[in-house]
């Protein structure tokens, strides 16, 4: 499958394509606005995994380009580039599932807040933004990017994938349980998305109030 | 160390007061706004826990009796019941620490939704509704009553505790740790409500998605 990560040279980005090109087969695509930071920083993912022993192919494009004939598409970005990002890929999409692991978060002195765009949800503003019949799917949120990227750190998470095309959602599950330590929970219809968003703040005020909680994930059971 | 469960006939309140009173010695009072079934429940609690081996007195009194004297009395009421629960009781609190774990839930056809109070969250409907210089924290939102009624059955459970007293706080935290299984861990302050009652819907929604998930509690690691 060929996954392209736009936004990819973000930390979640990096995170994702390191861990999926180490425990997968998949083609990882890093897209960026810019095509040069885009080919630069998946030459230094290559370095990462050859430093553990991993030779893996990584290729870097302009995030339009990065899209292009990608099965799965990660809208690493922050939220309020989540709308700019799907118009500029929009008429490279095709049978192309679009990933949205992004949250929107207010910070004031007692921490940090979900602060969902008018939408209701991060994922509602991306299916908005989609065109008709690109599929939208949940997954990811609270996966902490430092423990992913660390390719010696293992972990034991789950993550909660939602969405309202059936198929898309299981190739997106699949996509996930392929992470090794990573297992993929349903979490419903794209309507639930705010809970599971709301996820991200929540695991950074535990970090930031327990002296011994770093870079959390979380497993239900 | 002397607990009300106020409401404590319910399921919540029964998981609690049983686990408290089989790990624990602290003194278990169960409140109702029906004193006879306060202590018909009492002595069903005490038969569960004579049972599986332990001889214990529990109580069971009409609410305001059983918050008086109390040290912590836990609001294991619907989110529509905090105001009346809180008003009923008011006159007893006399360094008490009142404890939330209730939410404010809708359901749609795709599962249950955070549906908070106009206070933004049921822990500041509490805290408005509590007189002046009574703690409120909360805590035990994540906690599947089930699994905690089942005496036969083990977890390893986090829950997040806020508060903006950090003495009430630290009290609730060592009562959470008094419990087998479960572990405390520090969420901040009430203004960080929302993201910790919001996991209540989303445990829910993962029950019901998924086959081989039940009675649902959560670890962050």
């Amino acid at each position: 499958m060929r996954i392209a990560l736009l936004g990819g040279t973000g930390d979640i980005g990096q995170g994702l394509a390191l861990r999926w090109a180490r425990d997968s087969n998949h083609d990882i695509v890093i897209g960026s606005r810019d095509p040069e930071k885009a080919r630069e920083r998946a030459e230094t993912y290559e370095s990462d995994l050859e430093a553990v022993g991993h030779d893996r192919k990584i290729t870097g494009f302009e995030n339009a380009m990065a899209a292009d004939r990608a099965d799965v598409a990660v809208l690493a970005v922050p939220a309020y580039h989540i709308a700019d990002t799907v118009e500029a890929v929009a008429d490279r999409l095709d049978d192309t599932i679009l990933v949205t692991p992004a949250v929107g978060m207010g910070r004031d002195d007692d921490g940090f807040h979900y602060n969902p765009p008018p939408t209701g949800s991060v994922a509602a503003l991306a299916a908005d933004s989609a065109p008709d019949g690109v599929p939208v799917v949940g997954a990811f949120h609270n996966l902490a990017a430092g423990r992913l990227i660390d390719l010696d750190a293992a972990f034991d998470w789950d993550t909660p994938v939602f969405g309202d095309d059936a198929d898309a959602k299981a190739t997106v599950m699949g996509l996930a349980d392929d992470i090794e330590g990573l297992r993929a929970v349903d979490a419903g219809g794209l309507a639930n998305a705010a809970e599971i968003e709301s996820l991200t703040p929540l695991l950074i005020n535990l970090a930031r109030e327990n002296d011994d909680l770093h870079d959390l994930g979380v497993k239900f059971w």
